[in-house]
């Protein structure tokens, strides 16, 4: 979230706007994504040889990451680096964050998730196959999407904390009693997903569409499918953001 | 363009596609950057000792585009850089692009008027005053705004070499002349100008919209004025892409 919410103190609200606010990240990303092809040979580690063992991408996002963290990325507990390991102290002062989120779960990351997830289940349904070579566009833009999906998925921290604050004995005893089905349970309302779901469907078809001066758009050349957004938050966006809810609450009371 | 298009040959629907796509680019990437405020400190040489006496903005954007070049960028026309001294070399194989545009001509860069521009003119008309802190993100969703708004610009090469293709002996008179003033009256058509203005003002309102679940949108809460993205493309990025056309056909007979 951003530190201007923060500053208002954690509300479910405020957590709210970010979550919806992202949706439109997030549909934005894939419809630029979805401007190339597949273009395989940036995610093949055997190509490229001067790289080792690695696929561009996985250069690329290494590399992006460090430069972020260089110029003081990384610092809010929903922003989390796909690649952890060594990045480079700040440049620039820290922020001051007030600490809203419990210490010791702050750092819970689901990002190797998101990570697999994107690349061999999403990537297949909202682009089109091909090869145009232009890598450097497309991993940027992977980049984006990663970065969206997991700033969303991450937000659950707050939205675990809210719910710890505002029921500590319900959620006290499963915590201590370290059952996952029972906080999964805890934190699903059907209906409230339902709602999403069918939200960002029509954000899709709202942002994804080719806008003419013309009264009737042709409303079937979508950018990307809004069937596809919806699963995608179906599958995996809402799971995977309650899985870093339990996370956060099984470390809770650490 | 995308090579696909480019490998179809150089026609002038396939050009205008890809500004159409272009305008999509852009107010996704100015709605984004509007989720943060100005974030003032980000561009200020006299801040993060450490940087020497550059602003942050100016070393994240350096930084990110040798990084782009290494993963293969910069080897489209309309894909031009920044800071474009001393990027390094591509990792990846070049990519095989037909040569469509005429060699002198086509390194043609006004990248350092956008560079104004965008700071000192656009930035203040989309974004809040304030401080977050967020500096990480506000220089790269800047990087990506400078990036789409270039592109978009510098697709103006195509666009000189279809009309001269056209109308070379029109043109080429102009052109030995040196006669920067008729060059720019022929690539003018006030009536296409108009529509390309009521259009991106028509995908601001429509890509910046906050989408509910609810019948009435609330239209006063757009999350950028679509007035901004419509004086941005008669003010500056149709200018800018017609400058880009002049100082094409300038070089085209060399």
């Amino acid at each position: 979230m951003d530190s201007t919410e923060e500053s208002k103190g954690l509300t479910l609200d405020a957590v709210r706007d970010a979550l919806i606010r992202d949706e439109d990240s997030i549909v934005f990303s894939l419809v630029e994504r979805a401007r190339f092809p597949r273009n395989a040979p940036a995610y093949d580690p055997s190509l490229f040889g001067g790289v080792g063992e690695r696929a561009l991408v996985d250069l690329y996002v290494r590399e992006a990451e460090a430069l972020r963290a260089k110029v003081g990325g990384y610092q809010l507990p929903e922003e989390v680096p796909f690649f952890p390991k060594d990045l480079p102290s700040p440049l620039t002062p820290l922020q001051k964050n007030p600490q809203v989120l419990h210490p010791t779960s702050a750092s819970v990351s689901v990002n190797e998730a998101i990570w697999k997830m994107y690349f061999n289940d999403l990537l297949p349904l909202f682009t089109v196959e091909g090869d145009d070579g232009n890598y450097a566009s497309t991993v940027a833009l992977d980049l984006v999407c990663l970065q969206a999906l997991s700033r969303r998925i991450h937000t659950g921290k707050y939205v675990a904390e809210v719910k710890f604050i505002d029921a500590p004995h319900d959620y006290g005893r499963a915590i201590q009693a370290k059952d996952r089905d029972t906080l999964m349970k805890m934190l699903t309302f059907a209906a409230v997903e339902q709602r999403v779901k069918s939200r960002v469907e029509k954000k899709a078809s709202i942002f994804a569409q080719n806008v003419t001066l013309d009264e009737c758009d042709d409303e079937a050349k979508c950018k990307i499918d809004p069937l596809v957004v919806s699963h995608l938050y179906d599958q995996w966006v809402m799971p995977l953001t309650k899985l870093v809810e339990v996370e956060y609450l099984l470390q809770r009371l650490d």
